[in-house]
C-alpha cells in the first residue's frame, strides 16, 4: 500500500468503503468544495428535498388543515421513534420538540423538582455554552438556591472523569454533560458516569448533540435516565431542525413538563382549560411543532438506519485516524496541535486542531481554498468528515489544501475579525 | 342590488373588492374546495413555495453552514421587524422564536420575577387552553405561591371586561388575555384593559394569535408592554411556523429570558460559558431557530404589508357581516346560534356558529361537501374567511352547502367521534 500522504492511499480506502454508495443520496453539486463541517450542519439528502416539496405543495398547499390528521400530529413520535433506533432506546422513549436548549431546560427543571432538597448541578467546562446558559437560567429561577459545580478539564481535551465522580455527591440533584465535547471531540464513557450519578441518587442528563448519528449510543443498555440532542449536525436534519429528548420509560410518569402546553396533553382536542399530561413521552411536547423543519429530519434518519451505526462508526474512526495521520505527517511540523484524544475509543467524529493563527487559516480556507471546516475560539479548527457523504479523497484534498494555505502563507492577509460559523 | 341570499350579491361584492387581486398569489389548485379555516392554518402563498425551494436547494444544499452568515442569523429579527409593522410596533421590539406557548412562558416568568411579592395572575375563560396550561405550569414552578384568577365570561361569547377590571388589583403581577378569543371571535379593547393593568402596576401580556393579520393592532399607540403571537393562522406562515414575541423598547433591559440560550447572547460566537444577554429583543431567543419554518413566514408577510391592515380589516368586516347575514337568512331557522359578537368592532375575522349536531355537521361538510370549517367543542363551527384569498362567492357557496347539509340531513350518519382539526 502507498504511503498515507499519497492520494492513492485515499483512493484505495474509498474503493474498499462499503458505505461509499450512500454518497449519491446527498446533494453534492460543487465537486470541488471540500465540506468538513458536517458536525455543525449536515448536508442535504436528495430525499429530503423531495419530501419537503411534498410537504409544502401537497400537504400544506392542498391538504391544508387536514394535514394534522394525516401525519403531522404524530410526527414528533414518528421521527422520535427513528432517532430512538439510533441511540439504543425504545420507540416510545424519544420525541422531537423545540430546540436542544429548551429540551434541556424542561428535563433539568423536571428532574430537579423531584428532589428539591438537593441543591447542586454538576457539569464540566467542555459542555456546550448554551447548556451552561440554560443551567444559569435554572439557577436564577431558583433564586440562586441551586448551585452549579463546573468541573474543569485537566488538559482542555479530555473530560475530567475522576473529578466529576468526586463532585457527584448526596447533595447533587442533577449531572449533565455532553457525551461528545463539541470543541475537542472527547467522548465520555456514558455508562460509567451514569452509574456514579445513580449510586449517589442524582439524575443524569446527557446531551447527545455531537454523538447522535456519529458514535454508537446505547441509552437503554447504559441505563441512562435522561438525554437531549440535536438533529441538524451529524443527523442532517436541516438548519435549526427541532431537537429531541429521551426519558426512560419507567421515569416518564414521575416527571412533569415545566412548560406544559396543549400538544402534550392527554386529549389535545378536548380544549379543556385544565392541563392533564399525556401518560407517556408526549407530555414533554409544549406547543405546535414547526412541521416543515420537523418533516425535513425524517429522510436522513432512514439513510442512517440503512447504513447502520456500527458501520458508520467504523468508517468514522477510519476517517478521523486518517485525518490524524495526515496531521502528523503534514501539519504538526507547521505548528498545529492535536486538540482531540488520540485514542479512537474516546473520540467522536471530528478532529480539532489548534494553531496560533487558527482563525486566519479558517478564513483563508473558506475564502480562497474552497475548504469548509469550522472554527471555535480561541484557536481551534474543527474538521468533521461524515461517513455517509465525505470520501477519503475529500479528506486528503482538504488536508492538502490546509497544508498549502499555511505553507504559502495565504492566511496572513486575513485579520482576526470575528466571524460566524 | 340583489338580495343577500343570491349568488349575484356575492359576485357583485367580489367585483368591487380592491383586494381581489391578492387571491392569485396563493396556491388554489382545487377551485371547488371551500376553505374556511384560515384562522387555523393559512393557505400557502406561491412566493413561499418558491422561497422555500431556494432555502432548501440553494442555501442549505449549496451554501451550507455559510448560510448563517448570509441571512439565517438575522432571520429572527428580520421577520420580526415585518411582523412589527403589522402590529404597530418598532422593528426592534419584535422577534421570532419558538412557539407561542414557549414565548408566553418566557415573558410571563420574566415579568413575574420583577415583582415577586405580587402573587396573582389574572386571565379569562376565553383564553387559549394552551395559555392556561402555561400559566398552570408557572404556578407549579412557584410551588403554588402564585395563584391564577380566571374570570368567567357572562354569556360565553363576550370577554368579561368589567369583572376583569375588578379582578386586577395591587396583588396582580400579570394580566394575560387573548386579544381575539379563539372560540367566539370576541375582540377585547386592548388599550382599555392595558390601561387598567398599568394603573394597578401589573404587567399586561396579550396573545395576538387570533388577531395578528386579521385585526388592526397598535401596540405602541395602546402602550402595550408585552405580547406574543402565532404566525401559522391568519399570517399564512405554514404549519407550526415559529411564533413571535414583543417587548416594548423601554422594558427590554428590565426583563431577563428565564430560558437563556446561546442565540440570545450578546456575543453569540464567543462561546463564553457565562451568559450575558443581548441588550435588545434578541435576548429572548434561546436555541437555534428552525430555519425552514422561519423563512416560510416572510413571503406571506410581504403580501399582508402590501395589502395593508386597514384594507384587510375593512374586507374582513364585510366578510363576517356577510356570513352573519346568511346565517340570519338560512341557518338561524335551522337551529344555528350565533356564538360571536354581533357588533363588528368587537369581532375578529371568524364567525362561530353553535348547533347541537355541530360535530356531525362539521364532519359531513369535510367528508362529502368539500367545505372546510373547523370545530371546537362542545358544539361550535368556526368559519374563518381570509380577506387575501377568500372570495365572497366562496363564502356564499360554503354557506349554501352548509345549509344543504342540514336541510338534507347529510350529517346524521356521522357519529360524534372525536376528531382532529
Amino acid at each position: 500500500m502507498s504511503p498515507v500522504t499519497d492520494r492513492t492511499y485515499a483512493q484505495a480506502l474509498d474503493r474498499r468503503d462499503p458505505l461509499a454508495v450512500f454518497r449519491q443520496h446527498f446533494v453534492l453539486e460543487d465537486r470541488d468544495l471540500i465540506y468538513l463541517d458536517g458536525n455543525s450542519l449536515g448536508r442535504l439528502p436528495k430525499a429530503t428535498a423531495q419530501r419537503l416539496q411534498q410537504v409544502i405543495e401537497q400537504e400544506w398547499g392542498q391538504t391544508l388543515i387536514r394535514g394534522w390528521n394525516q401525519g403531522w400530529m404524530e410526527a414528533p413520535e414518528r421521527v422520535g421513534a427513528k432517532i430512538a433506533q439510533l441511540i439504543g432506546a425504545a420507540p416510545d422513549e424519544v420525541i422531537v420538540a423545540d430546540s436542544t436548549s429548551i429540551n434541556l431546560f424542561k428535563l433539568a427543571v423536571a428532574a430537579l423538582r423531584t428532589q428539591p432538597l438537593r441543591h447542586k448541578i454538576v457539569t464540566d467546562d467542555l459542555n456546550f455554552p448554551s447548556d451552561h446558559h440554560i443551567l444559569q437560567g435554572i439557577r436564577a429561577l431558583h433564586d440562586d438556591k441551586v448551585q452549579i459545580q463546573m468541573v474543569g478539564s485537566q488538559d482542555g481535551v479530555h473530560g475530567p472523569v475522576q473529578a466529576l465522580c468526586d463532585a457527584i455527591d448526596q447533595d447533587t440533584g442533577l449531572v449533565t454533560l455532553s457525551h461528545v465535547a463539541y470543541k475537542t471531540s472527547f467522548a465520555y464513557e456514558v455508562k460509567f458516569i451514569t452509574q456514579r450519578a445513580e449510586q449517589q441518587g442524582a439524575w443524569m442528563l446527557w446531551d447527545l448533540s455531537h454523538s447522535v448519528g456519529s458514535v454508537p449510543v446505547r441509552l437503554n443498555a447504559w441505563n441512562v435516565p435522561l438525554a437531549v440532542g440535536c438533529t441538524y449536525k451529524h443527523l442532517c436534519g436541516g438548519p435549526g431542525a427541532p431537537a429531541f429528548l429521551y426519558v426512560r420509560k419507567d421515569l416518564q410518569q414521575r416527571l412533569l413538563n415545566p412548560i406544559p402546553g396543549w400538544m402534550g396533553k392527554r386529549n389535545v382536542f378536548d380544549f379543556d382549560l385544565t392541563y392533564e399530561p399525556d401518560p407517556g413521552i408526549r407530555r414533554f411536547v409544549t406547543g405546535t411543532p414547526p412541521i416543515l423543519s420537523l418533516c425535513a429530519i425524517e429522510p436522513a434518519l432512514d439513510l442512517f438506519l440503512k447504513a447502520g451505526m456500527d458501520r458508520i462508526r467504523e468508517k468514522s474512526v477510519q476517517q478521523t485516524e486518517y485525518v490524524i495521520a495526515l496531521w502528523r505527517a503534514w501539519l504538526e511540523p507547521l505548528g498545529f496541535a492535536l486538540r482531540s484524544p488520540l485514542e479512537a475509543a474516546r473520540r467522536g467524529a471530528h478532529v480539532s486542531l489548534g494553531h496560533p493563527q487558527g482563525l486566519s487559516i479558517d478564513l483563508a480556507l473558506i475564502q480562497e481554498m474552497k475548504v469548509i471546516p469550522d472554527f471555535r475560539p480561541p484557536d481551534t479548527l474543527r474538521l468533521g468528515p461524515c461517513p455517509l457523504y465525505t470520501s477519503f479523497e475529500e479528506i486528503y484534498e482538504g488536508m492538502a489544501r490546509l497544508r498549502t494555505t499555511v505553507l504559502e502563507g495565504r492566511h496572513e492577509k486575513y485579520t482576526q475579525a470575528p466571524r460566524v460559523t
